[in-house]
């Protein structure tokens, strides 16, 4: 499972995260891929430490024990080679053997879409390749705010996380510092209607949505 | 502004209509072209003469006096002519003369579909043609039902309706025969749900979004 | 799962059915909502029961026994009311209870898009919906003739049917009405090369490919 | 070549229409498959043969000959099976054997969709198909009205009818009965600024657009 | 108002910005990101000056006095890093506080693409957000030559510049080093069948085409 | 003819470029712009010059003479600057003035994007620009792995490659560091297996398949 920054993992995937790692009991391994504060706080190890802190505080309550932190400059993934980027990916791909993948949908923020162009080289269905598949999520205060013309992100993929809304929510508070009051989509009640919304329209309590790359189905 | 059947134009765009109405004293009428029950309860009179009152005391709410309830048959709009179907959108056109259409979204519900068409040909940019906006609104509980692939709801219009979301929460209690309860998309904490998703989307504490199908802008 | 004429079902997707009805022992229904024959053989009983003696053998051969053929007309859906045809589709929806709906992907032939329409609104995911998962599958000589600008048939779902390729391939030469030589897509060869195209394209012997509508994941 | 109504053809295409028939010396018919009056003058068959006057003359200037006039009902081509559209459209395409298919574009003009799905029908590359290109021209005063959101028609094949442009304005002037004073589409002014905004798009004087919807090179 | 290259902003909205600067006195400023030279005539300081002195006259010619030059490396905004064109973006916007953003439409010239991927960024609707509005328009010579299948400029917003379109054409005069003869797409006469070929197509005599963004109406 | 690395060409488009270079008598030149294999073998010259000699003999089994191999950095296109790429193509454009252009498929491959890329700024249709007409070719392993939501290799072109599909197999056979067991795509049998797929899509024993982006018909 892969992010771009610390809490794009909880934003837009904490229920289904939480599902797989606490209720399934399934391996989880959650790859942040760049340092999270670079371009807005240059030179600043301690906000980089605090965003690792919190990123892996909200793991653990998400019942994700192994969260890999990474140090590409954050918002600056388009300078990074995309074979450089592509070795990282297939790197973890290779070592996890992992069956799905997800990861933070090409949207309006370009290291998502950088980031996404690599999953897509990691994932290529060769023969032997372990991932059957890949979904992208929607990162809240990111996604929707991708100019219509461009974003894709129309799901087709509904998991149901009634039971485990709270403790994404949970999760999100520990980002002291990304939490905005309302209206901004990073908080409790956005972050609550965003799960009712895709819930009643496909007749759960609370639903996240997902946009399916490909699935194979073994025989 | 054109309904498919009783209910579409609150559950679309309730807030907007009542931003139009009752806020700003525009001159709206609200047309509804079909019974709106005869496929579920045909050859009912009671149920239709309910539902038209329903919309009616609904519209009231909203601040809309000029309703009108056509009778073509629901769910059924693809047994009549498409040239039909062009006439009667064309003379409600002509008679009120509007600046803005508002009309369902051609959704999962192939009503909607034959009147956007209709709309579509009724509002064809000719030279002394009044209408200078359409924009299509999406009734809960069908468009987001839309299969993804056909599914170009992807909205880049909305209205900050947090000065009347809750007299479109009050104008659909009048619905009482549509009604449903949650997680269905049709009750008060689904709509709730809906205009804050739309609204911290854009920075507003409740919006309802639409799409723009054209817009002229007069020198 | 749902066809408009008899052979679509094994032409899209015979492996992966004889993969849920023989391999796994899944319920399977196959529904064809079309005579096959009457645009092309008016008022001939004869033709219609052969094509229909086809269907039901090509299904048994494929582990299928519960085939259902109605007698809409073939290549006239476009002249059945949508509403007639929802309720047809929602009643077998209604008496299986699938979790998984296979429909004819809307394509070239207009019975397709409109049996496709039909299952978009059966298949509305309402709260009690038992359907989790539709998919359309692409019956050759059909999907791939459709013009390209309106072709949305990318497959984002592929399953492998390596197990059973020589299974669809003796079902179809049940369908002695509808076998064509090569280059014709009806024949051995042709679909030989079908499933390999696909396998090839995602790292297995055989595949057929699908367009995933909607899946919704239970808590 | 198809068109849907009179005039049709010399809007969307007159120019390349002329250079086929009057400089190539090819073989070309034109078949226009409603009478193009009757929804606006029913029962005036007066003007059904004007029109049908008009056409015939506006083809002569343009060097067709073969210029066929059918009856199906204008602007209620949605009223007439799919399956019977497709008779005739076959029935033309199999006596004409030709290898260019021009049809108008599938745009707001529902008529013109009709045409359209039945071209994409009696075209299919199966064995022995005579037709080797299929494209879809924009009739002037139609296309160009089609809602942005469902409107496909960005053009990918222009051809340069310089040579021929002043006999397409010639053979419009026929139409009598449908020119409108400019800034509607259908005058000199406006189709001549078309004509050059297409070729100052691909750099010649004069140009008409048309979308390919397939293209089979033999070997 | 943003512009890639100096000209940019005549070509592709020339009359509306002197219905915006001249004609309705609305504040305007103009940022044209790139020196507009630099891959053509490296080091030349001359060519250089002569552009952006024909830039600010073809401005002043408009209505508009705050033009802004900078001088990113013309034909190479991909060698810019996305955050450091987000931060003058939004300096820019931060400064001004603009209701509305115009911005050339992301096509076959990368430098409109990367300017279009920072505007998105820096016009994101979070609370507070002064852009209420964001257009894309088509510079001439750059938006029709764009591949097809990635084009999509589909109009759906229009402005009437009759009362302007001989100030776009003055002001385009003054771009010597810019204009080409006809069909070359930068000179009069392919300017005005622009505008009229947009005109014609929404019933004024000349108008200029947009692609809506976003459009957020407050309450 | 261009390609991102040494066997695109062959594994897209042999059998067509055989029909040019062996059958035609076209003048072609394959120009290859990456080394191909810095990324995986870097500072290794000995693969490096192996890989062009197969690639230079795999040309002459199809009849191509004039094979340009250039040095950019393989799977790293994404670090040359786009003005730079740009030059390249042109300066091939300009000396051999070709009709028509073919390039890789801007597909999952970043290399074969930005090769597209710069395709698309050297064929602008200027007046004077000697080519008339640009396809991209699906190069096997690489377009069939694009992620479907971004995958538009929906092919509207077809070359019918019979008479040359042995030829095509024979050149690849020439990559003996790119050939892989089936079920990977590069081998005989999954390329023979793509031939029949689209061969059976349109009528002939074996096809290629091509997306047109721009056809210019001079009059």
């Amino acid at each position: 499972m892969l992010a771009a920054h610390p809490d794009d993992e909880v934003l837009g995937m904490g229920g289904t995260l939480c599902l797989h790692a606490g209720e399934r009991g399934d391996e989880v391994r959650v790859v942040c891929v760049t340092d999270g504060s670079s371009t807005q706080y240059p030179d600043d190890a301690e906000i980089r430490e605090r965003k690792s802190d919190e990123a892996r505080r909200a793991a653990a309550v998400l019942g994700v024990s192994d969260y890999v932190h990474l140090d590409l400059p954050d918002m600056r993934l388009d300078t990074v080679a995309h074979a450089d980027l592509n070795r990282i990916v297939e790197e973890h791909v290779g070592e996890v053997g992992p069956e799905v993948v997800y990861t933070a949908h090409p949207d309006v923020n370009r290291d998502h879409r950088a980031l996404f162009d690599s999953v897509a080289v990691a994932t290529r269905p060769t023969p032997g390749q372990p991932v059957r598949r890949v979904l992208t999520y929607a990162p809240a205060s990111s996604t929707e705010w991708t100019p219509a013309a461009t974003n894709w992100f129309v799901p087709n993929w509904f998991v149901d996380v009634t039971a485990t809304l709270e403790r994404k929510l949970e999760a999100f508070a520990c980002f002291e510092t990304e939490r905005r009051d309302y209206p901004h989509p990073r908080n409790d009640r956005a972050l609550r209607a965003h799960a009712e919304f895709y819930g009643a329209s496909v007749g759960c309590e609370y639903a996240e949505p997902f946009v399916l790359v490909r699935n194979v189905e073994p025989a």
